[in-house]
């Protein structure tokens, strides 16, 4: 069975399974970002990054609150989707000596980070709502928000890079 | 160096480097999509996934044109990330014998891969940007514009699931 703790049988079984693997995946975020803050020059996403770590943790609380909800221990399961994103990041940010395009790389790792949290937590929520578990979709839902305010903001950042080379 | 076929040290070789990323995660999507239309049962992903396989083969296309008007040969290299979100997806999918569960573990998968696309392709059109190559971003614009509007179906269809059961 490899990655999974127990088969998946039924839409609550891949349900807890998901919760489970997104469980990991934000414990491997708050473990690789304070590298991350420590490593990048631009203040701005510096400060990004600070303010997704105090983001992470909380959302790591409310994983444990809808365990809970659900009557379920909260448990981590490997994830190599996160695995693999923090392990490009790395390779590619101890690879680079200039700042600016470590920065670059950082931003990119971020972003792709973002966007796996942001199809999980969709996914975990249209689960929840099948499952008539509209309590578990309202905290999902809370954490959803708040990742795609991240994404905007990485967004704004690189958008801000671009612009700041045209002129 | 493990992944890296060469040192980054510009932010040119940066984008290269994720033009090479992305081309082998196109050609791993290309070879998971028809086992994917094979398993599920539910039409409409079954012809979403179809309409994904040719417009993929269209994305590769379009990256060997990208790589060319950049002056490089097209080439793969690892990424463990896309890696990482088709293993998962391969042992769920292997695991799950009830078709609605197998459909909705399809969906999820399908999600994930295409906001890792999102991610990538607005990355490398910052960057396409920044280097003053809008001739590459023009190009990589058109598969954004493409991955976006397949999550959108893929969320159709997922909130079509939730709405029949809740009906």
């Amino acid at each position: 069975m490899g990655l999974l703790s127990k088969p998946i049988k039924t839409l609550n079984d891949l349900f807890v399974h998901t919760l489970q693997d997104v469980y990991y995946a934000e414990q491997q975020i708050t473990k690789a970002l304070p590298k991350m803050i420590e490593k990048v020059t631009d203040p701005q996403l510096k400060q990004g990054f600070q303010t997704h770590l105090a983001e992470t943790r909380s959302q790591i609380t409310r994983l444990e609150q809808v365990f809970k909800l659900h009557g379920e221990t909260p448990k981590a399961v490997n994830c190599p989707a996160i695995d693999g994103i923090i392990e490009e990041a790395k390779e590619i940010m101890s690879d680079a000596s200039d700042p600016e395009v470590l920065d670059a790389a950082a931003l990119a790792a971020a972003q792709a980070v973002e966007h796996y949290e942001i199809a999980r937590y969709g996914t975990l929520i249209a689960w929840a709502r099948e499952l008539g578990r509209s309590d578990c979709a309202t905290v999902l839902q809370q954490t959803l928000v708040e990742e795609k305010a991240t994404d905007r903001k990485l967004t704004e950042i690189a958008d801000a890079r671009v612009n700041r080379v045209a002129v």
